[in-house]
């Protein structure tokens, strides 16, 4: 009965050559390389110090074109600018979170290209991205309805909802760099 | 004079082994299959009967907004009324356009995996959709501060803004699945 069992410890296993090695301990750390040799992470994506930069960037808008629209007394009797303070808030919590995890992955030199946390940045960026981008129009319109078309700036606050309107269009422009190279990454592996 | 020449006519080529001539034709038609087997293109992708349903259903929805919103005699007073009658037209060209490509690369079966139109259409797509979505959201922020901000919908075309607007919605939202896949397309050759 004994001599029929397998083998049960493990015969010692020759020491791998280097590059298996190497190909062995990027897969264990979740880091794609499947064909051949592959650029490194391009400048803006996540982990990058100009990706750190964009985030930066687009939490100070959201953040500005927040504080400037909370600034008038008036917005909440328009469901568009409400909305908007609503979008600025939730992209700023995002960028700023997104901000941190750049921040920890620089300081840790850890790269950041693990396929299910590019996949999360991606859809997380799409939807902050459509909400500002949406909220931006939808208060666009209406300032252009209230300062062109009624002309009616004298009793509201036209340059304040302008210049939040403007600043909610430059967080969307400096996300929308961020979702296309992350998207692209996810793609492309 | 005569036996200097090269040879004018042509020696007959060995018919060459069945998976080399199936891909000197793929790469002949412009089609890329760097890595392997890939699949075939996927349902919604530019040249497939899904792709084409999302194309005319982009441009039937745009030409519906386009229609409601023209049938209203007072669009022109509001500027995000006239914006959301000019993204629809763009949209509308701009599907009709890509249907009869769909419609020529069935009828011929070709496919349309040629990485320029792959790229041509991503940025179209890109672009008019930010415009679709854009005029759809400045429409519906108008249409929410007529009818429920001001309460004034009995002096206005309620009606006819919010299925305008819908409509601009429902064809970006079916313009969001070619624009993505072109893009995956294009990034994963």
């Amino acid at each position: 009965m004994r001599a029929s069992r397998p083998a049960v410890h493990p015969v010692e296993a020759p020491p791998p050559a280097p590059a298996a090695a190497a190909q062995a301990q990027a897969q264990a750390e979740g880091v794609a390389h499947p064909r051949g040799v592959r650029m490194k992470d391009p400048p803006g994506a996540p982990g990058t110090p100009a990706g750190l930069g964009l985030r930066l960037a687009q939490a100070f808008f959201a953040a500005a074109a927040l504080a400037v629209m909370a600034s008038t007394n008036d917005f909440p009797s328009v469901s568009a600018f409400s909305y908007l303070v609503a979008a600025a808030i939730l992209q700023c919590l995002w960028s700023l979170t997104l901000a941190f995890i750049d921040i920890y992955a620089l300081l840790v030199k850890r790269s950041l290209r693990n396929a299910r946390a590019v996949c999360i940045f991606t859809i997380g960026d799409g939807i902050t991205g459509t909400l500002t981008l949406g909220a931006a129009c939808a208060s666009a319109g209406i300032t252009v309805l209230i300062g062109n078309d009624l002309n009616i700036c004298a009793e509201n606050h036209c340059a304040s909802f302008e210049t939040a309107t403007a600043m909610a269009f430059i967080s969307w422009f400096a996300l929308a760099p961020s979702c296309i190279l992350n998207f692209w990454s996810m793609a492309s592996r």
